[in-house]
């Protein structure tokens, strides 16, 4: 499902060269690169190279761009967690799937996770979406201190603060990964979940590599 | 040193009730809160209840203000950079030791490490800011690399990735850490430390625990 589909407002007219997909892509773009605050409809009206009332043929106003954006990386976020909770197996591959998931969605929308993670909370709309994003915080932070329980995973580490790390590293993958290179989706998932799981003193991991 | 010695623009007339330490606090604050871009000279006039004429006589311009609370974050980085270079033990131990006193700096210069890391490169002072981050990167991935070179480190991971991650987990702190608990400086720097260095799977910590 496109965010086009899911636009609830009946302004789906589009514009020769534009549909609401890719005006989003452009504003979250200009978003991004100077703030979503800083972003009028008229800059972004001269980086499409078409006049404000045309972009709202495509949107009804710039909240709803930022709205539609958020959903491009709240939904996926939110369906792991979903997918995490009919899973059948230990807390430990819960965990190791969650991450895993997590980060394919970072390299695949990149550009409207990084909005996401940038919000300020300054109105409504933005609070609700880091609400939402603290509720998958929870649940990662949750899924660790099963697996504590479990026994998979070391218990002098606070569950929360854990969670709180591995998300920072995961997260951090929106400001510097490129598709250009030097390492691809999968290779970063690999090198993501060894450090996170066995740390930089696995020394199995380095004498099969060695 | 103060952010006040540095000033080297010879203008430290103060005004009653700030000085220019307090006025780059509060600056630094609503640059964090509504972007720099979107925060104009009338904002921040209106924020420190004092008039735009009277900010001019603690700081010649906005873009000094940027300058003056990156320098507060660079600056003890750096700092570390050079210690680290200074250091006469192996690599690992180097690298703990960057990794803690980078932690250290992160909870004590929160909001200006924030700024730091929130930067667009939208002009030549953010893109020098950008490039001075970019060079203590470097010098992680370069420690990682002896460590690994000096087996202490396990070989299989790329050390820029590694790198990466790893600051991607420490600069994230910036976002969450709160003085008010639930843990303190010293006990997050315990976490990040272990997370890194042994992972999740560390069963010795979780023997030594249970």
């Amino acid at each position: 499902m496109t965010s086009k589909d899911k636009a609830t407002n009946g302004v789906r007219r589009g514009r020769p060269g534009y549909d609401q997909d890719s005006v989003l892509r452009i504003a979250v773009q200009a978003f991004n690169e100077y703030g979503y605050d800083a972003t009028s409809m008229g800059k972004l009206a001269e980086r499409l190279g078409i006049s404000k009332s045309a972009i709202y043929h495509h949107v009804p106003s710039k909240q709803d761009l930022l709205r539609l954006a958020l959903d491009q990386a709240l939904i996926p976020l939110e369906a792991v967690v979903d997918e995490v909770g009919e899973h059948e197996g230990d807390a430990d591959e819960r965990l190791e799937f969650f991450l895993r998931s997590t980060i394919r969605i970072l390299v695949e929308q990149r550009p409207y996770v990084t909005l996401l993670l940038r919000l300020r909370g300054n109105t409504e709309l933005e609070r609700a979406a880091v609400e939402r994003r603290r509720a998958i915080d929870r649940k990662l932070a949750e899924l660790v201190a099963t697996a504590q329980a479990e026994g998979s995973v070391r218990t002098d580490l606070d569950s929360r603060t854990t969670a709180r790390l591995m998300f920072g590293m995961i997260n951090s993958v929106v400001e510097w990964y490129r598709d250009s290179g030097p390492i691809d989706g999968s290779a970063l998932e690999q090198h993501a979940i060894a450090l996170v799981f066995g740390g930089l003193h696995d020394t199995r991991a380095k004498s099969s590599a060695a």
